[in-house]
């Protein structure tokens, strides 16, 4: 069940970077949602290898196609299943790798676990394997939209540079996906720079989401946070999860950290969201403000130290065609497994108390 | 099942802060260890209160009761159940506070969601529920302990300020429990200075395991990263985790932060350990790094803006009793957590592949 | 996880026969519900030992005690922690069988699997566990109650005597919970007979569910016959399952097997009820018929052949106080796990379609 | 999750029966077996239609792609989805019952829930849905025979004629899977005969597992008992479960139906085999046995009265093609159902006790 996520919208991914094809179920979607394979693929071409100059040359058309649970243009509460296939496939880069372990990857740790493996673009390892995570999101976020909730992701930083000013109508308008235009100039300069060098970049992405029911979530365990924590480091090269002010509100004092709370409109607000719209695992109705610390992409085509199965000592240089920075390609794949969460939890949430949430 | 974290080693916690008592209910524990009540007590006693003048004057002895699953000294394979009785319970200073919802606190959002809750010392909310966690998590370092693991955690910053150096003997020698005795002494002073102005502190606690199997973790969503941000986002007031070097390893290039790889005594080894000892979702023999920022205390005894279920505004002064910073008592806690994590994927990945991992 | 049943309604029970004390923790329970200690004791009191004299003279009162969940006479949605202390354990007459393999019971299969065992009153294998599905049972009917769902169980057959006629009224006004009367006479007399043989009875235990909401259940292998096919053989001593016509079904033909729909006062229902109520794993509305195979009590207190741990032949008398039926005493365990099967998808389903169930 | 089953060996299926195609994900297959597309064919093929007279003559090849999870005909331990596309699909016999509901068949209580269904073929509810069960259980048993485990079934009865002598070698000889060949000739004529006058035949599947190693199960909800209750009550058309004596031990005495235990060749045997093969849950080495009763075929050429989605009464006749008797082809179904309970519970079960079983 490793392969599997949620409880009631529950999604389970297989397939291989290399492999025929790749695909994902999506149980639980309530009955009664009209689905066209096109909501999924317009997410799905977000995330899209070969999309821009700052994203890897490989061409998938990556696309959906729906194998169950939707009729005549609307959902039935049967498994979902989607698939896609694999169209550009080159495994001749990695016949040199098959016994030997790139650094940054998990060749050496699958290796060790499983003994036998599919090396070939990573096999399972890959990041491929998030088609399905943003393919799952699209329906999720048809399911949130019943109630209003509304959920975007941006580059915050790449290579250590920052978006200084936000403006949401900016993110999809730049191919790094950044709320500040002058940042994204830099940024895009900055990937340039490390692709002629056969380096990489890393970055935080921050998504947020928006009118997100108050109470939504659940105590104990499964805090909203604690899910949000499991989703995003289950995604691949994140190293860091951050909700609300994050590391930077341990340096603040209780008195100053505290979200004091008003009424506006007759409704209960917080003056500040320190918090990121969550209180004991349950939203506030504040957004929620969720960022993630993405490591620079491990394939790097430069000569690099590392041993083989043999446990003799190697040099190697990773070939095949990799993002320079997989800080924007990783923005929808963030939000897609925000809504993943979500979207389980609010299903979930029906069982809290009759009436609740009101539809 | 909220209220339940884990596959195979899964524990259940209960209890309000001001209720009878607390517990955690735990299942597949194996059979054949030896378990003793003082092997619980010792780790519960360090994160119990009133350990110090840093930590909250309530008084619970925290003793626990084996009810199950332990037959003279040894456990069956059976739930073990595990209770402390409430004994030093003060629920008058609470009663100002039934309809109101005090700033940083689950008040709002429990109300919101439930309609009825037990308002008394937090009820479900409170972090005494972190006590079954603690528990459970002694009988979980005896599982590991059976392949050598070990688990140790420390402040690395409180208030700001951050411990500079490391010795592992002086982690416990200290209150606040840094491994750095000079930043010890700042942190306490820093401490006892917010406690004077009725205020509070966060900070930062870094937990290692050591020894891990190369391989234990899963792939794609129950990554062993995954399952950690899980489990450490849970934790009552945190609001970020890192593994390895976190945010700070979005600023290096791929060709610095990749750990390459070498052989030492026969062992495949990293020369860095940026990735914070997990490849893919696995685990790679170097030692696991984890960070969690705990926020200030919640409750603090000064004027603040709130309102009620009225929707009213109200000033409210939360007096009780509460740590002035909760890290010192978040390091056993979160040492739990992992330890938690780490015992049932040992156990899960005993289906991994037959004879893996080696007893 | 072995110790837990159920997805949103979750039971998770602990305890040993002859050990301090036995639980459960419910997760789960919507809050706002009005929970009484009484509403759970009159349950466990209809599953009591020593109740009449065709059961166990072993003497529990087997009071119940709410640990956690409810404040102030209505559940708050958190667990609810129930407790019950052992107090008429003798464990003496279990000293002789600590090594040796009681026939029809898991003193081998235990010894087997998990090597060091609680031998005392059948430790962790006994029936004593299902005190924690009755108490659970009762918070089930609590919220099943709340949309009109009732459920009653009774003794259809004792040792080969069938109750021929059906009065409700009938059934709880005999010890043997027969519905006819004159098989109870019948029923009485064969349990006082091998009683005094020293050997025991078995016999079928049926329960119904009425006013179960139309589409109640799940698709595929969540069933709603699978789930209760789940909870029936999990009872101790049960060996088989039927719904509906069960096996006789299978001697129909198909034309006279379907039960055809009709219309009646505005409602969809069935002229006949073969199916027992469901259809491809549905509740159609009509009544829920179930019907359990309880094996005799293992435990008669004449001369047995058997081996010990040391793979020696051996014969035993198992000593103890033990029931000559426990057909009686199942009729409560029945009908308590079917009430946790149908809270628990009652609430699952909420999610299967917004709006879905009505409250 | 209705759509999934197990807790490490874990399949989920999707498809309806007149989708463009069905497929079943199955997770927790260690790394390491070899596993080619044949060993899964083979027991396809007899699930299949159309592979006798006494079989529907609906033509699905029902072939299966491997699309992931195996490389170099290895499993990897990553997720196994397999694939068939949907062949012979003739929806024009179904557009007249769009909003009918076809009495023994899901059309009503689908549609109660659900609102929306794809009425084709019952959609969802058909029970080609197992195609996946059985593609599973190939790879159920290829886990299993590692450890000598060996299943097979076979019809015990069918429309009341039983086999009543046994020879495994006898049962794939004949077209209804029977033990008897006697018997066997009297099921098909039975079955041509309410095939002539479009009605339909039901009867009594019984499947054995040889060689379980002693101890596999679990104790408490998830006995082995619950979960073949689980499963094999999932199953379409499925009324009835028994394991060993069933409902005949009944109306046996405590001192007949206990296996008494002795010690053959060294090991721990019982003399009868009344229990099944399993004592408290778990596994007692002997055979394991179980027998489900099926109810004939829904569909029957005749006219049948029902209800429309407007309440109305309506004459209907069920075209389409239909399987006179399902009894023949629910044995692979059956097998492999109890296949992937064991196959689940074996993974499980490694971590009941350090070094158990043993490989």
């Amino acid at each position: 069940m490793s392969s599997s996520f949620g409880t009631i919208f529950r999604l389970t991914t297989w397939g291989e970077s290399h492999g025929p094809a790749l695909g994902v179920v999506i149980e639980g979607t309530p009955a009664g949602i009209p689905l066209a394979v096109e909501d999924i693929q317009f997410q799905l071409d977000r995330r899209r290898v070969g999309q821009s100059k700052v994203t890897t040359p490989r061409n998938e058309k990556d696309r959906a196609e729906i194998l169950s649970g939707v009729f005549e243009g609307v959902t039935t509460g049967a498994p979902i299943s989607l698939i896609t296939y694999n169209a550009d496939v080159d495994s001749s880069k990695y016949e040199n790798l098959r016994d030997v372990f790139r650094p940054g990857h998990a060749d050496y740790t699958y290796w060790a676990k499983y003994g036998h493996r599919d090396h070939r673009g990573g096999g399972r390892s890959s990041a491929r394997e998030t088609w399905g995570r943003v393919a799952a999101g699209a329906i999720a976020r048809k399911i949130l939209a019943t109630v209003g909730v509304e959920i975007y992701g941006f580059a915050r930083e790449i290579g250590g540079i920052r978006a200084e000013t936000f403006d949401r109508d900016e993110i999809e308008r730049n191919i790094v996906r950044s709320p500040d235009p002058i940042a994204a100039e830099k940024m895009i300069e900055a990937i340039m720079a490390v692709k002629s060098e056969n380096d990489s970049l890393g970055g935080i992405v921050e998504v947020h989401a928006l009118n997100v029911p108050v109470g939504l979530g659940e105590p104990t365990f499964d805090k909203l946070d604690g899910l949000i924590g499991h989703a995003m480091h289950s995604i691949p090269a994140v190293k860091g999860v951050e909700i609300g002010e994050g590391f930077e509100v341990t340096r603040l004092r209780g008195s100053q950290s505290n979200d004091s709370f008003t009424v506006e409109n007759g409704e209960v607000r917080t003056r500040s969201n320190n918090s990121g719209g969550l209180l004991g695992g349950l939203a506030t109705g504040e957004p929620i403000l969720v960022r993630i610390a993405v490591k620079p992409t491990s394939s790097v085509a430069r000569p690099q130290q590392t041993v083989d199965t043999n446990m003799q000592p190697r040099e190697i240089l990773v070939e095949g065609r990799h993002d320079p920075s997989v800080v924007p390609r990783a923005v929808p794949v963030a939000e897609a497994m925000l809504a993943n969460v979500l979207a389980d939890l609010y299903l979930r949430n029906r069982a809290a108390r009759i009436g609740w949430p009101p539809d």
